[in-house]
């Protein structure tokens, strides 16, 4: 046995045995050592660096550590072995997750404004913005020796001439706390409660003069980034808001990777850990914090995730979501509450799950085609919500279809080496000059910021001008030199937006070949889905009067650049619609309005799942659609003009 | 600030640091060390002894200690303080509550022919043992590329046609295995399945080939001694039984003391873990290996204990039962499930209560007047527990009255110095020679058993004939000297029932003045009690027709003696039943039987609470009953009689 030392960046470090010959990547997650690793230790990534600090470890160098790194220490843990005693410098994770949390979704001015519209549509559909929780004025005699009805009868009594009801049921933690609110407020008290028809359920009990604050959580669980709000359930408000990275990340970056971990010995848990503890309580205190809250005063969650989130989120098997015939343990359920999963709100509130109406269209895409009010119109309308699965939904009022491709991070800055979500430094627009190649960009956050990544919106606009600028091949290949083009030692060619010394960042800002590639796969993804499911009901992109994108790519999207990269179908850019992160937005009304979450589940029931992998031709269109803007041209007849 | 070092028996010790005059009880509870002080620090009881084995420690000799003891280094740690660095031995009393669980109520052939008597008693009043706890095989369609509903959609289907009802609801516990049970088995499955009417609740689903064992378990948690079974829920046969002290005790012998300590910060977490973390888990766990079974297959659970214990266990505040107009927070309750309290047993097992009437009558008292049957009968029956509470209920099928008084542990033996359960080693009966003084004993257990301690059915018969043979006052004073008779260094004086040659013991076994004392106390508690609450009636003790005699006092009980020391009233002694522990054997019936469980509801509701301390007369009652056998002998015509 060696020893293997973990050293982090905090100065605090963890030591293991390993045996000869054994994997550094699984020696570290034994250990419970976060190392980011999205691709699951494939070597494809090239994001589980870690720097040899002392002993030995047989490592090779790859296309993705370069010489001064490799001379430097860096190595990449999956395909290290353990040959000695060693010890390895990780890069913290965690704290990069920590540091994304300062920005959330719905935190610029443009993404509120989507969310109010988003809101204003709802209700213009009729759902009305009402839910079973309230807060009710409870007074009650207070007890005498003649009056000896016990805490919790005389409450009940008190309940049900209040609301006006015939069964009332007390939760735990009411009678756990009873006797002193009771007491305190010498029987002058409020009570949360939760009414349905001729019944009501006591959530919390209060004195009479302390603020009763009722709360609700919604969560967007999305594959790379988690968003949460907590709101006011009487009047809707927004309190607080956050985001922060999957804590799954580091056990694969896409939903099959995650489903084959927790298959592994302990690996369940090992994932419902990493979203809970790790990812989703840190959030609530946080936001709780920020806002004045106690956790104990969200009394209902509302989650939106795909399936395969959902399952892992409540700890049951994911395993059925990938292996034929494809049957999840649930599409909708309603036996969870919080305290079953660890979640750090009111032990039995109650948790909302959006519903999945397939393996690979999931709560996510049912709460955001909500918001996407597409069922409530006569226009025929593709919903387009960019994750790390892309997922489409196309109908009306009268039908709706739904599918998913796996498109990957990208959307989101992951699996790009420079990428990063729309915050503050990303690089969210790009012009490119043809005649020199200087970029002109524009950067999220306040003047003066310099660029720190590029987010997901602004590698559409730099691919897009590289291949306008003729710096690119359809393949994405650069075929021009330059000062900004760069190729290294393997050959791998890159284009620099932004040297070092410009950015605040401590290396240059650049797109890679293998970037583009990532990224015209993700693209070519999205791409080719719609056209076959499009063509399974022989609809032809012309017919599609609307297009609704959703997802964390920003709201620096240039729709008319993502139609030049091929991404989009080429029609009237008037079409075209930001609708934010609407999985978020979804939830958030299906926590707040009983309305909202009746319609999801009829939404649900009435979507078609089609199976993209079992539509012939899908792999062609998709091998077809990986091509700046597409092998077939004649797809794109704005862009022949244009380039002509 | 001075170290203060806690060793225990078993080698290990735990390190502290407290300040100058610090109370050394104070400084173990602090420090989470078990002390036993049953009177909770009033150097009342003399259990806390602690032994000095270095440094110092201020602490005088008290009458509990003996020159020897206190050569030898043995304080009681309730009178000691800190003046220096000081390490203790403290005597493991967890090791001599583990030493208990090995005897169990319904251990004997007695108590087993006692409890056989009372299920057909309650057979035959009309009790259907029969509750909604079932097991259904549940066989379903395999899912296919055509067939592709979810799987909780699927055995919810399935499970409504087995049942024949509209409506069924899994517990989140079988969300969590479904997809491995379903696949392991070919979806060919077992559930178990509560059902109510038109719903079934599916608590957990097994492969179709596996052993379903639905188990239940009923408890009963005496202030003192905690009695728990495992049945089998479909036939009621008792799988495990086991007993243990309650670790409540370190906090104070009776309920008081024990609401006192509840009442101070972090208190009631401290009681609460007492009760299920330090008793009932190891119970659980110790019944569950013996017996072979998973803690999750017990899917409910009964708790009889007295209203006290109850809030105790449920986390809830207890202060409000001893403060006028001692309102506590519940008689019934259904809010509590397993998980709640961190029972180890299945997550979301209902918890049923045997209801509380009063503040000082509980749930102990409902079950056992269950038990009792009194509810069923014509004849005016007097039911008496003879717990650390003395409780008493006298009545018939036309109306019942309840009240309790204030015992003390004397009748499960403890406050006797001496005195133990009645299990293996314990002196269960005996009788005295008037010339020679020299006892006669019977001993629980095998033959050739040596005596270990006292029962208190041994405690009443030896107080009898050292009455009879004058060996002690009316007061309970030595007034003859003998080879057995002996008087400490105070004067007090005590009868050696077994020299240490002939025990199995340490240390001589003796009753002491003060141990007698105690008892007297005791036994003037029940006596008044029943003298009171008759009058009260306008009843008189000749009208009882029934006496049914409960509790941990042992099936030795020779209800002759119990008369001669006027502990019961001086009626036939035909008319004496001991029924065991009425409240182990309640809680049994409530568990395994829904008619049970109503019934107790429903002799709850008709019971009459009466306040003892609010009836005139009852203290000078008390006085009175403080001698042997009374005051007024006119009570005792029978033994006026006898000792003529």
């Amino acid at each position: 046995m060696y020893k293997v030392i973990f050293k982090f960046e905090d100065g605090t470090g963890t030591e293991v045995f390993a045996a000869l010959g054994e994997n550094l990547l699984e020696v570290a997650r034994k250990a419970n050592v976060a190392i980011d690793a999205p691709c699951s230790g494939n070597a494809a990534c090239g994001k589980c660096k870690v720097k040899l600090t002392g002993g030995e470890l047989d490592s090779r160098q790859t296309r993705h550590i370069t010489d001064e790194e490799y001379a430097q220490g860096w190595r990449l843990s999956c395909i290290s072995r353990i040959t000695a005693d060693v010890e390895v410098l990780v890069p913290d994770i965690a704290s990069a997750y920590r540091s994304r949390m300062k920005v959330a979704d719905l935190d610029s001015a443009e993404e509120l404004q989507i969310f109010e519209k988003t809101k204003a549509d709802i209700a213009d559909a009729g759902i009305s913005f009402r839910n079973d929780l309230e807060v009710v004025p409870v007074l009650m005699e207070e007890p005498s020796l003649d009056n000896t009805m016990p805490d919790n009868e005389r409450l009940v009594w008190a309940v049900e001439a209040a609301c006006g009801v015939s069964e009332v049921k007390l939760q735990f933690s009411v009678l756990q706390k009873l006797a002193e609110v009771l007491r305190k407020s010498s029987f002058r008290v409020q009570c949360v409660v939760s009414r349905q028809g001729d019944r009501a359920e006591v959530l919390d009990v209060l004195p009479e003069d302390e603020k009763a604050q009722v709360c609700g959580l919604a969560v967007d669980i999305g594959t790379t980034t988690v968003s949460a709000l907590i709101i006011d359930m009487t009047d809707g408000a927004i309190l607080a808001k956050a985001s922060s990275g999957n804590g799954q990340i580091r056990y694969g970056a896409d939903v099959i990777n995650r489903i084959i971990e927790q298959q592994k010995e302990g690996g369940r848990k090992k994932l419902q850990d990493a979203i809970i503890s790790e990812t989703l309580n840190p959030l609530i205190h946080a936001m709780c914090r920020s806002a004045g809250l106690r956790p104990q005063q969200i009394y209902r969650m509302c989650v939106a995730g795909n399936t395969t989130m959902n399952h892992l989120f409540a700890g049951v098997d994911a395993d059925p979501v990938r292996m034929e015939p494809f049957i999840p343990t649930f599409f909708e359920t309603d036996s969870i509450c919080a305290q079953d999963l660890g979640i750090h709100i009111y032990p039995r509130a109650r948790i909302i799950m959006a519903p999945n109406i397939g393996s690979y269209v999931g709560g996510d895409i049912t709460a955001g085609t909500l918001a996407s009010t597409i069922w409530n119109r006569e226009e025929m309308s593709l919903f387009i919500d960019l994750g790390t699965n892309g997922e489409l939904v196309f109908g009306n009022s009268e039908f709706m279809m739904s599918c998913a491709c796996s498109a990957g991070p990208a959307f989101e800055g992951g699996d790009i080496s420079c990428g990063m979500r729309a915050t503050d430094g990303a690089i969210e627009a790009c012009v490119i000059d043809s005649e020199t190649m200087e970029p002109m960009f524009r950067i999220v956050g306040d003047e003066g910021q310099k660029p720190v990544g590029i987010c997901g919106s602004g590698i559409i606009d730099i691919i897009s001008e590289l291949f306008r600028c003729g710096i690119i091949s359809p393949k994405g290949k650069f075929i021009r030199e330059g000062k900004r083009i760069r190729h290294d030692s393997y050959g791998m060619g890159s284009y620099v937006l932004a040297f070092k010394e410009d950015a605040a960042s401590v290396k240059d800002i650049e797109l890679t070949e293998v970037d583009i590639d990532n990224f015209i796969r993700a693209k070519g993804a999205i791409f080719s889905a719609i056209r076959v499911m499009l063509g399974s009901l022989d609809f032809d992109v012309s017919m599609i009067e609307r297009v609704l994108v959703a997802g964390g790519i920003g709201s620096g999207i240039n729709m008319r650049n993502a139609v030049n990269i091929g991404m989009f179908p080429d029609i009237e850019l008037e079409k075209f619609t930001y609708i934010g992160n609407s999985s978020l937005s979804g939830a958030y009304m299906m926590l707040y309005s009983n309305e909202a979450e009746a319609k999801v589940a009829d939404v649900a029931h009435n979507m078609t799942y089609l199976e993209l992998s079992n539509e012939p031709g899908y792999m062609d269109e998709f091998v077809a659609a990986c091509f700046l803007p597409h092998t077939d041209a004649a797809l794109f007849p704005s862009l022949e003009m244009k380039f002509a």
